[in-house]
């Protein structure tokens, strides 16, 4: 590592969330000693790069930093001798979420970002490209550390690190970050005071907590979310509250999107409400966001990040990135969940496997504490769950329609049965343009007819 | 164990099953040194213990064999010294399966004997019913054998090691003896020729078929299912046939109800169509089958087993029973399936849980073969459900309301909601004559006012 | 927990180390709210803990601090309401040390405090008086947290766990702490800069070593070893070094008593010349140095630690136990290595035994780090360590002789045979003071004329 | 596989045990089709492989059957189409074996064919031998298995499953057949009457036994074999008997080979008077036998097997092969104790590993039947050895010294330390035309001037 003129690089770096990412930075300014931020992404992303990568640089001025910024579109160039890649790349751009959520919805079921049949096909489309990455990581930057905030994120990482064998990666998830920033005040305690422990998978965990005393403080936070809102709840969930009794009986506090598997009815008729609804789904919503974000960045006087973003969904991502670059650097062992290799912290999964879990970061990575064994109803959904994920990676890497299938029939937000099969075979068409590992498919389904039913996303065009 | 003068107790011995029973240790009678068949039922049971005894006693006579057939409601005095124990008891009769049936029907949901809501009910009925047994057994017949086919089998068996701590006990399943007769001949082979390998859970299992060269055949029986008729499907389940890709993929058969999981959509859809038509559920067909058996049974001429039980559903499950008691007394090292302690033989699961698996039956009981590990989706269903089955036995233990709805959102056949947990109240409600256990929570909410919508489950009169 | 009153309890109050911890309690008193100490021992140590307890009210008092010191024999006394208990104890006092070592030395074995025969009868008369201790504190100080450090600290950890069923325990050693001292230096760097990862058992324990830019150092660490002295030895541990080749190959650092299992026919050739030698076994020798620290310690003057009570050789356990009670009333989260539940950190033993573990400790107690799975050879030593571990505890709770034999057979130390059977019956007989649970073998054995042999053991006299 | 016309090959065919091998293949001619068996032999053994195969001809015109029986040095030419393939060879012949038990034995430690230093060395000279053969398999009869006998067997079927990636193999023991012919008598039973559960690693294995009414007869066949001889121990080991206080806690019969770990005081000074003695160790009155044998055969008129051959050491191990390959030809499901992948069947081990374990032997191969977890002491045995097979064979294949010192170290029966060290250079050198994987090393240690200190292993010609 270059340790006194950081190169960092930024994969995806056109997005609207790259300004919380170097407002990150700035405020590690004392902990970084970067020299250069490559902003890169891909042609069809060429003009939003230079918008955004325009705004950093004078965020940059601002904040009265020399560092390079650089925006390209040759990966390569970026990767070679980089200290520390974050990817943040979305393939197939917010046209394809919309995909995932509305062609969903159109067979009635629910159609999420990283959940259901969206997240299986947020993986099929992700996976190829950061098997690739990794790849060109080994040539160009094989120190380097790999931050990946891409979701479905847990499945990238694993497929990282199972089927890349590349173990210099810390996969991020904002959801934690948000619970311990608003669970504290229910029971009027500072997040200093509080000891969180996480386990279980990206965007499926559990979490306890505890006081400075010792005592479990877990039963009575969540005594509190009945009496208000529900704590730390990320933007583009809908807030149906968890049955008290069953929560009272696991004596944990599941991450906002088990919502979609405890409150599977009510989460599927919101959607559809959505999805039938003028305003879209949330896809189709952030699409309008991020209109509105781009036309800020245009502003040549703006340079700090426009409140505005933390209305996107995505808050704290950005900032926990850098957070994870900086206790790496600095082998600060600070205290994050991130997706990592399991080795024993989660004892009812292999070792061998990616969880999501408490971890001490620092100079050689993620330290994973222990959880110890969970209760059956816990365990039962996350062995179902990382199972199903393994199955999706593997799907993801070889094309192999039959895993896909499974993965459908396997996943607790699809009913399985012709619909399913059908909804899959949409899918794979609607996507055929990110999914080369499944074209012979695609091509039988196509010379057989099939095509997106959903006027909307039939018609979206695929770039930006 | 008396060796030359046997005691066999059977508990449900007014069951419409016991003709196959008696036929069942008729033809063993070379190996099983009987000298009392003791059929044991409740009082609302009398009439048809009645009937199918004297039945039972032709039947014996026919067959010139001396055994003492008694017939009691005093299940102590049956237990008294008893070699074998067998239990076939359905609590609360057919009536309750109808409920258990009808009343997720009326929600939209699968209503099945042994699967979704109305499996677990029968658990929360049977399983406080079968450990008085085991207590009764440990002070009346402390080396007797207990030979369970009450279902859901699997999940009793569980709680007859797990909270009755008694170790002796053989848990049955008709459903892969209906395989091995069927399937052979779709590859024109005879059983002796072929080797099985099946593990799971009751209800819940796979298998993997080899020649008498060792080739394994499992791909070319499925090939095979794809020409005709599913092969060893129960009569109590549908036809749907499971997606081909699938079963390409796994490379292995898994068993009937499977189907139930991996076409939902369809398994339900029919069910919905039982449920609204004349003919009525499953349940309600079998009382009028068993209301023409007990006819037929009554004729003081009918000395043999009518071929009209076969059409009953439960066909072997009788002839399993005789045959798992005729191994353990005659050392015979049968090759069964049957519900047993795991010990490895399952790698995927705990060594101390029971599993469904291909075991040799001898005189110290089952010893199971080693089946290895599964492939992730396998794994993943076989996971979920395993826990599923551990929540349902500890809240028919405890009664405990939180784990039991735990139980509901983990199920994969009852889409999590608030029409979900109105279902579990509703059936606890419906059932409160045979859940002491869940007394409290069933009287808060009949004080709330909930009750049974669908009109044939109020209706219904839980007598015999 | 009193927050602002804390009341602190060590039982062995007696030991010639008590200033140690008093030095540690009073460098912590900006951190320790504390009011009363509490010094118990028995009648036999009346006389030393009157000496040491003066000398600890003397140190209070030059540091200004208005604790009270108490000093008795009624152990339920001292431990009602306690916040915290340390156990320092020594069952039969170094008498028993003495018989240890020189008995096993007599049959030509591997004498020591924790390891081979020694160790097994250390564990044998320590256990019992721990799981009394534990009893008593359920009823006088149910919210105690218990420190304990009489060796052989592991077994003690797991049978406060798994027969005393007490959970708030936390189980020192200080071998990891001189590591971390002295091996710094050799590769010229500070503790600060570098990060380590324990895992094993007690005094059979493995570490590894990252720098703080992630590079693991490990194997320039056993590299410098070779070009000087062994960092981090132990007082009480002879230095023959390790093969190279062997360190090499594993690339983990073993702990100081590896010795015994990697060197030992060196270990054991020192050993007997210093049984066959003037000065005596090493309990022989510190007994003397004990002698002149009580002597030093009557001095009116003296109120602060002497510097000869490092050469005691168990430096640094006091100051482990006063900075582990600390991190727990501060919930500092300080990093240490301690005896805990595995929960996972070392996936190669089962989730529920006790392991030495880097951890993280706060106001609930000790959170391992994950060190994942060990390669073959460090793997077969720990497991067989490990079950050793288990027998010798179910050993020492139920006095099972075969189990004791077993333990014997199984320990790697101890050569099988008669020897090895002839020697347990003789420590049996050299400890029947102590070990009321192996009485009725012992009153057998003496029927039989077992006696000890060593002219020194046998006329040892086990008072004070 | 050729079902009309079987050819069977068998490696190391120069054996003298290769008569019992032809007898077995004539007692079951009726079960075998055999055209061709193939004796294949190096050229050093080709005069012995001349004597035995004139007489296995005579064997077979005697009992009137048309095999063929081919005599090679070309191995090649008979592994091609071959359908069964067995593995008796001994590399290096009887004079590597002297040198196994005779160097050991000039350090004062025991020396024996597959346990201690010996062991270790048999398996680093046979392991790239076998990988060998595995290597010509998968090219000239892919669809062949492979039954080996070659010692030490558990190992090198680890070798043949894990870096040979071939798994057709079905490894045997002999020892488990014994203890079957012998113990039954002692309760006066027959074999048929009782079952047997065997598990562990070959030559470390325990068993347990019921009677036909399921009661378990281990205690008592334990019980009776300290009023008699041992029970079924193979005739190259010297008779002391095992702690009956041990056997009574265990609750298990442990196999023969155990004394050199439960006795080993014992074993190693009668090990030690043998190599004192004029009759020299077990090797050098083998070569003796042998001899003897070798007249035997060449007498032209012998066609049978010889009675002296029983007086050998290896009985049973040929029949059991050819019991092995007519259950895998005849799909006979017949239980035998091999060594095969452990699938779950000792849970207290990974899936992958090899075990020996009582299987049910088929078409497809061998499937164990679950033996379930051991007790602690057991189990720390077993988890030692087993990953002391693991590092063996894996300096087998890679020639790491380090790996074999920590071979050295880890084995119970070598006391660590400087010895050990010397010892296991004095053998590298000692076989050095065997171990080309070790080849620089050893050259390093000749150049340093190591050499054989014991006369005889020092002068003996590796020639036949």
């Amino acid at each position: 590592m270059s340790r006194n003129a950081l190169k960092i690089v930024t994969i995806g770096g056109g997005s609207s969330y790259t300004p919380e990412l170097i407002e990150g930075y700035i405020k590690r300014s004392d902990q970084l000693p970067i020299k250069e931020i490559w902003l890169v992404d891909i042609l069809e992303g060429k003009e939003k790069l230079e918008i955004v990568g325009a705004m950093a640089r004078r965020m940059v001025k601002a904040a009265n930093l020399d560092w390079d910024i650089h925006l390209t579109i040759d990966r390569c160039k970026a990767l070679k001798d980089a200290d520390f890649v974050s990817t943040q790349f979305r393939v197939g751009f917010l046209q394809s979420r919309i995909k995932d959520e509305r062609i969903p919805n159109s067979y009635g079921m629910i159609g999420q970002e990283t959940n259901g049949a969206g997240g299986i096909f947020k993986a099929f489309r992700s996976i190829p490209v950061i098997l690739d990455i990794v790849k060109d990581m080994k040539e160009l930057c094989p120190d380097a550390w790999l931050i990946n905030f891409t979701n479905p994120s847990g499945m990238l990482t694993e497929a990282i690190v199972s089927y890349g064998h590349w173990n210099k990666v810390i996969g991020l998830c904002n959801v934690p970050v948000m619970a311990m920033i608003s669970e504290p005040k229910l029971i009027e305690k500072t997040l200093d005071e509080l000891t969180y422990k996480f386990a279980g998978l990206d965007h499926f965990h559990w979490h306890r907590v505890w006081d400075n005393t010792g005592k479990e403080m877990t039963l009575e936070i969540i005594s509190k979310m009945y009496d208000g809102e529900d704590a730390g709840l990320p933007k583009n969930i809908f807030n149906v509250p968890f049955f008290r009794e069953q929560l009272t009986q696991m004596k944990m506090i599941p991450c906002g999107y088990h919502r979609y598997y405890y409150r599977q009815e009510e989460m599927l008729k919101h959607g559809l409400e959505e999805y039938e609804s003028e305003k879209g789904t949330r896809g189709q919503q952030v699409m309008k966001i991020e209109k509105e974000l781009f036309e800020l960045y245009k502003d040549p006087k703006l340079d700090y990040k426009p409140k505005q973003l933390s209305e996107r969904g995505g808050a704290h991502y950005s900032d926990a990135a850098c957070e994870a670059i900086a206790s790496v650097y600095g082998n600060k062992k600070t205290q994050m969940v991130v997706s990592t290799v399991n080795n024993g912290a989660v004892p009812d999964l292999p070792n061998d496997q990616i969880v999501e879990v408490s971890s001490q970061i620092g100079a050689s990575g993620a330290v994973p504490m222990v959880f110890g064994p969970f209760s059956p109803a816990e365990r039962g959904w996350l062995q179902v769950m990382k199972n199903m994920e393994l199955i999706i990676v593997q799907a993801a890497v070889t094309g192999d329609y039959g895993l896909a299938l499974q993965a459908f029939i396997l996943n607790p937000l699809i009913p399985s049965g012709q619909k399913a099969k059908d909804l899959l075979d949409e899918m794979l068409v609607a996507n055929k343009k990110y999914l080369p590992q499944f074209s012979g498919k695609i091509k039988e389904l196509l010379d057989a007819g099939v095509k997106v039913h959903d006027q909307v996303a039939a018609n979206i065009d695929n770039t930006i």
